[in-house]
């Protein structure tokens, strides 16, 4: 068996109920399969500025330096979304986390789990076989170019900002993996108006002569977020910014049923970082009724992605899966056919993976 | 009657196809309701590149401070798209008229025919009463700020921007709206990330203030993206900047079944501009099956916003629903049960609408 150390950052709102769940898959498949995982915990976001002042306190980033890998759960409160004006902020902690430890590359896969055909807006047939890999860039754009409020705080702004080798090193991780997929590729930007577009679109088109067994595409992004609702089936791996990024694969979580649904990896210079898309969603959080399939299924990405453990990987979806099968749904997964004794709240839903672990 | 200057800007791609279905409809409603409407025709994008080395020629521009109202059609050009180093490009002409003509509030109007229901990637049952109006800022923002590219070429910027008083203009006008609709406004932005984000939330809790009777409502972009597709029927009047707004908006078209549906106003200090959602769309340019309804519904907005001609306006739509009515489908809104000789391209569709306002 290996050896890892995780750390553990629950963070916000129903991030505290859902990551327990991810971490007691991951001691499951520990015991199962003979493998030695350590546990730290470390905070961040709102809870960490109340403890310390500090969204990213130096102990937790510490800790996260000294870890194999990071199962995150949510960042963000409403305190500071009503108030604008607040100068420091949950949010500073995820995104310095991920400069810090060299987060570039975000994976997002969007697949929907058959049992899910129908918890969708969108229509069964259209969704059917879908199945998309993103590559977010995470750690440059708009989200850490320059910010400025002037004195008389009327003028605000933010730096849109790309360098070439930052789009060097993620194009090529996604042209990678397009290889092991359908070899499909569409780089996502907004050329047509955005010089930071111009030389994203300038260097994938570069890279790409590099693959030359991997079939290109360049969209704009309206015209992407318009497509993954009309045929998402036309999308393998899109590769996008950090901006688009965000947005696209909010959107995509319509196409897997539930932004309940869906785990997300980052990784860059070598500790991989968990985390399910989904936000902290104050509005429900405390109440017990979070999906905590996206933490657990973050697990299985690290299981992957970080210790090369694919069977142990796949041991988690396929008991996702069978719970799935078996008709227990959360709330955001249910439909009208969903029976009560069947519909769940975040620890039943859990338990009932961790069983079918066994 | 009313006498109006009208100018006709076909534009690019399917630009050149639709757009003179836009113009005969105003022609018509002119001979039925006794008004004057002169038309005058102007060049813009990729055929006025091709014309006389400039995306707006000074003769177009002067022409639109002429006219009472603009009548668009598409920009853009696959040459350019597919090399990105280009200087000189079509979509300048469209945010130089923009910003020249101070329209700053682009509304864009999203409702379903009934007739459309089936047309769409998305349940029927989520799209039912739907109806959404967008006012998205379209003079500042990312489009507008200073764009760097450095000497080696390898680092390239936008400036994302805005000023209190343009957040304000364009507040007002959807607080205006919303009253005469549902009262309620969802501001969308990202102020968890970004500074210019932060202002525009600020501002508008301001401008929130004087309509204490629209509910005001805030999201983050990733999540509205989310929403739009999950429950568009939350959503009354949607108000955003320039950049979210273009993608929110194209994403929005799957609502109203497709992009060949829906028409844009753009206005501010006076003239009115008015234009189909959708791009040039090269792909299907020449062919003449490109749907003339968007520019057709253009031309309606503009009786409506320009004129003022609400009677007008509302002859238009009717025609358009009475030709849904009869079945007629041009490709984007055929669905499985459409039979082939309700199938229509451009002329023959325009033809029907134009049948039916009679
Ligand atoms: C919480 C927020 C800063 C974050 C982002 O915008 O990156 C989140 O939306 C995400 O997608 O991980
Ligand atoms: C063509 C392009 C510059 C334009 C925009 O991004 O504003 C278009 O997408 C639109 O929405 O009108």
């Amino acid at each position: 068996g290996v050896e890892k150390k995780i750390l553990v950052i629950p963070g916000d709102g129903i991030g505290q109920e859902v990551t327990a769940w991810g971490q007691k898959v991951l001691t499951t498949i520990a015991k199962n399969f003979n493998h030695t995982f350590t546990f730290e915990e470390g905070i961040m976001g709102h809870v960490a500025i109340e403890a310390t002042g500090e969204p990213l306190p130096d102990e937790t980033l510490q800790k996260a330096r000294n870890s194999d890998a990071i199962l995150f759960g949510a960042i963000g409160h409403a305190k500071y979304d009503n108030d604008p004006t607040l100068k420091v902020r949950p949010e500073q902690g995820l995104l310095k986390i991920r400069k810090e430890l060299g987060l570039y590359a975000n994976l997002r896969p969007i697949k929907l789990f058959d049992e899910l055909l129908e918890a969708s807006s969108i229509k069964p047939e259209i969704l059917r076989g879908a199945d998309i890999l993103f590559f977010r860039e995470l750690t440059g754009d708009v989200y850490f170019g320059e910010k400025i409020r002037t004195a008389d705080r009327n003028t605000a702004s933010d730096l849109m900002i790309y360098h070439r080798y930052e789009v060097e090193r993620i194009a090529r991780k996604a042209y990678e993996a397009a290889r092991t997929r359908r070899k499909k590729l569409c780089s996502v930007d907004k050329a047509n108006v955005l010089e930071a577009s111009r030389l994203w679109r300038e260097v994938v088109q570069e890279i790409a002569k590099e693959y030359p067994d991997v079939e290109t595409e360049h969209m704009f992004i309206d015209n992407a977020a318009m497509q993954l609702i009309k045929d998402p089936k036309r999308f393998d791996v899109v590769l996008t910014g950090n901006l688009f990024g965000d947005i696209l694969t909010d959107e995509a979580s319509q196409i897997a049923g539930s932004m309940g649904m869906l785990a997300s990896a980052s990784i860059g210079d070598s500790i991989g970082f968990y985390e399910p898309i989904h936000g902290s969603a104050h509005d429900i959080a405390g109440k017990g009724i979070a999906n905590p399939l996206a933490s657990i299924l973050s697990a299985a990405l690290m299981l992957d992605i970080s210790f090369g453990l694919k069977t142990e990987s796949q041991r988690v979806i396929k008991a996702v899966e069978a719970t799935l099968r078996q008709g227990f749904r959360t709330m955001d997964i249910a439909n009208k056919h969903t029976v009560n004794d069947l519909m769940m709240g975040t620890d039943a839903m859990g338990a009932k993976v961790l069983e079918n672990l066994n």
